[in-house]
């Protein structure tokens, strides 16, 4: 049996109590997006006291700013006017302490040659956590004076820690029209 | 106030019934991972009757198969022991019925200069998760035999609808070692 069918029956009796339609639009009630990473001992909704319609969730391997959550925080906020970024790395997290190569020696035990590819290890949770939220100030994308919060999950407690803040720049004086 | 400030006090009530310390490890219980929209008004732990711990969770602008929620994909089956996937598009999405053109006049307004720039808009929601559910089917670095099912959330009613599946390919024959 197929998860999705699982999941399919589950999604049944969830929608008999979603409120979903009482959310007007798109944009975010609270105008707030979280990017986070992928692991499944994070709900986003439950761990920062969320409620259906209040943020984006955003979520790759490690929480990281790669270039797709780049493009998915621009239109969050250009477009569905969000004003406020949260960054979430979180502890022993599947990147942490792992190097390109040793990603490259367990795929080849697949038959997978990933090699030349940047998985995005992260060696120092907390630089991991600067550097991403130094990418999303940086960015030239971005609308500025968004207020940007780099945090660390722990996994063992469930509690969040704060590392680091910023506020995004925008374009490049020179591109502003 | 900074949003940042209201998430970390409701993140220690929340941590007082956190179990994640429950979940052995980084390795999703069911061996699932989804990828669906940031949009704020899909709760996918709810809205699949996921348990903490269950899935790996990635979330990007419409739940497109970029290049990093591939190599999402890709270290979640191979490091991390997935076995299945689950995509979710859905309806009233930022970018379905938009242009790449039709977002660079709306940054444009705030002085970003996003010419060239391709922001994945959804001109036909089926198509487009078909488009998804095909790439992550045919990108060489997945293991063979991943079982992946393409649907469409309503965010009016909350339910999901089945629009495809599929079984990864793995590498091409060529490059297995």
């Amino acid at each position: 049996m197929r998860f999705a069918d699982e999941a399919l029956a589950a999604n049944k009796l969830a929608a008999m109590t979603y409120h979903g339609d009482k959310v007007l639009g798109p944009q975010p009630v609270r105008h707030v997006a979280v990017l986070a990473c992928m692991d499944a001992r994070l709900d986003t909704f439950k761990s920062l006291g969320l409620s259906l319609g209040d943020c984006h969730v955003l979520r790759n391997a490690g929480g990281r700013a790669t270039d797709d959550a780049i493009r998915s925080l621009t239109l969050s906020s250009h477009v569905l006017e969000t004003r406020e970024f949260l960054v979430i790395h979180h502890t022993d997290c599947g990147l942490h302490n792992r190097t390109n190569e040793d990603l490259y020696r367990v795929l080849a035990e697949s038959g997978v040659d990933a090699h030349g590819y940047d998985f995005l290890p992260i060696p120092d949770l907390e630089a991991s956590v600067r550097e991403d939220v130094d990418a999303i100030v940086k960015s030239p994308l971005m609308l500025p004076g968004i207020h940007v919060t780099g945090f660390i999950f722990d996994v063992r407690t469930g509690l969040l820690s704060e590392v680091c803040e910023g506020d995004t720049l925008g374009p490049p004086a020179t591109q502003r029209t």
